[in-house]
């Protein structure tokens, strides 16, 4: 037998990082599984995954009312790495975040990879030891994945998704649906660091050392947000589209229209600054670690202290309130006393932006 | 307000099947709103997916000892659309056959979306609907997904992710793990079709007139082999790789070989034609609409009557028997009655099948 073509079980040669991804790591062969062995499955070893059948099987939970949260996010974001982040957290953060907006417990989540061929392996270490390391830290598990390889020029470097199951208690009811005039809105933070960072990045504008993407996982300050026991209607994560897109989704749904105070818009000064540099419309920009949480108009106070409370909402704001009109705006009272109705623009300055 | 500019809440422009696919189709703006509303949301209608939120909310099984399954898969087939088959059909088939290898019903997927910047909106109407059409005739719901657009030249047309999530009855526990020496090994229908349609329709081989791919959900054949009561082991798809790499796992998990009739594979004349022609070795490429079942030695015949009584497996066949020697050997018992050890390739002739 030659010593190219070793048997079933032998030892397979272990992965050098000068290495690049071949289309034969996608291939189903033996450079996938030594691809798998080597360097992807180690790094989130857990019982479920560590069986390595086609799916995961999952002990229901136990409470009776529990239902299931489910979602699905791709990350395609350039550049993958960025300060405050990289694509490995965007995407464990991104997802965890959307099934924490149901106030679900996020609890496992899949991992899916697009390669491109040529793509050194060192980046492909890095983004899975960011993707364990965010994991980890938020309490959940990769419990199934899979790899696919594409001819280079055919993606850009590796393209993720991740989908995510999480548990909702017994009773807790959120979405746009419920939102009512009169109802408080809140922001968890400062608006548009994400998406200003990975411009910034990208572009080399050379104002990057003060832009850091927001990116986190969400899902501990929903705890703490309903575990005040307010009146909670809906939570949104405002990425794409930015606060802009994120309301325009709820009045569209709720029949109602938003009043926001321009002068609380929470941000920090450098992003305030590049905005205006650059003509950005912070509404407009991704957010990675922000939420918007609608409450009934008596709890915006006790919404706004469980908020700040937590050390992911410190700079939580009271920006506004929905109201009647049934026409879906978003009216912003200015600065100096105005008024003008925010537009959703038809394409947005920043695509790729997670 | 200039009418290019219109106010949150007015009616879109309706889409036109000549458009392409810009950046701004995954701004998170009115143009993703648009694609959303007139093109995928109408296709997969449903009451969890039509709350527009970020996650689904799906009411848990109520059956003590239930458990879930949980699965994902990316899809980069070449080209989109080939004899017996399109990229939307495989991407619902083989995330229903993943939750099906565990003994699950299908319930739900999520479906995630890579656009390529210019892809035809007629190309994605016509995979949307397959997808759909899918989905419906497998009696699971579309109740999350994700739309992402990159620049042209960053991906090759439409990338898809399906995860997906099932209920597995209470007391089945099937996998690589429980398969013994003297098993039965069982294929469900004829090799290779899957990867000789794509090939063919790639490269334009000009016998494509012969090939189809068997792309096609296995759920209903799953549930007929486990209510004949058979002891079932272990079920995989031979997909990527081929029927070698499906067993090469298994043996490596189970530590046994594997012995396999190489006159009992069934195949049909053009694809045994086509591999010849192509010198390709059919237990090395992929198929989309075949399982192998592993079952204990006294049940080979019951699960073989079992299989044939479906429309889906009237071409299975017995094929072999799991043995003692630990090395993960597949041994190819061949016509002219010698044997060959079946060496899983380092790559595979055949990229971008799935």
């Amino acid at each position: 037998m030659p010593a190219d073509h070793p048997a079933f079980g032998s030892c397979p040669a272990p992965l050098v990082d000068d290495e690049r991804i071949q289309l034969g790591h996608g291939s189903g062969g033996r450079l996938t599984q030594r691809l798998l062995e080597q360097l992807i499955l180690p790094a989130f070893a857990n019982p479920v995954l560590d069986r390595r059948e086609d799916q995961a099987v999952l002990e229901l939970p136990a409470v009776p009312g529990e239902r299931l949260a489910f979602t699905t996010d791709s990350f395609v974001v350039s550049p993958l790495f960025f300060p405050g982040g990289d694509i490995g957290k965007l995407a464990v953060h991104g997802t965890i975040n959307d099934l924490a907006m149901a106030g679900a417990r996020p609890r496992w989540l899949s991992l899916a990879f697009i390669l491109e061929e040529g793509l050194p392996l060192a980046i492909l270490r890095r983004v899975v030891a960011s993707i364990a390391e965010a994991a980890q830290a938020c309490g959940v598990h990769i419990v199934t994945g899979d790899t696919k390889v594409v001819g280079n020029g055919q993606a850009d470097q590796l393209f993720i998704n991740t989908s995510g199951v999480g548990v909702v208690p017994p009773g807790l009811s959120l979405g746009a649906a419920a939102v009512r005039p009169g109802d408080a809105v809140l922001i968890s933070g400062t608006l548009a660091d994400h998406g200003l960072a990975v411009l910034a990045a990208r572009e080399q504008l050379g104002i990057d050392s003060e832009l850091h993407s927001d990116t986190a996982p969400l899902h501990e300050l929903v705890h703490a947000l309903l575990g005040s026991g307010v009146q909670l209607r809906c939570l949104r994560d405002p990425t794409r589209g930015g606060l802009a897109a994120a309301l325009s989704e709820i009045a569209a749904r709720a029949q109602v229209d938003f009043e926001i105070d321009e002068t609380a818009l929470p941000m920090h000064a450098p992003v305030r600054g590049a905005c205006e540099l650059l003509g950005l419309d912070p509404l407009l920009v991704a957010n990675e670690g922000k939420l918007v949480a609608i409450v009934a108009p008596d709890d915006a106070e006790r919404a706004l202290g469980a908020l700040r409370a937590h050390p992911l909402g410190r700079n939580s704001a009271l920006i506004g309130h929905a109201s009647h009109g049934g026409t879906g705006e978003i009216i912003i009272r200015t600065a100096i006393g105005g008024q003008r109705i925010l537009e959703l623009p038809l394409s947005d300055p920043l695509p790729r932006i997670c």
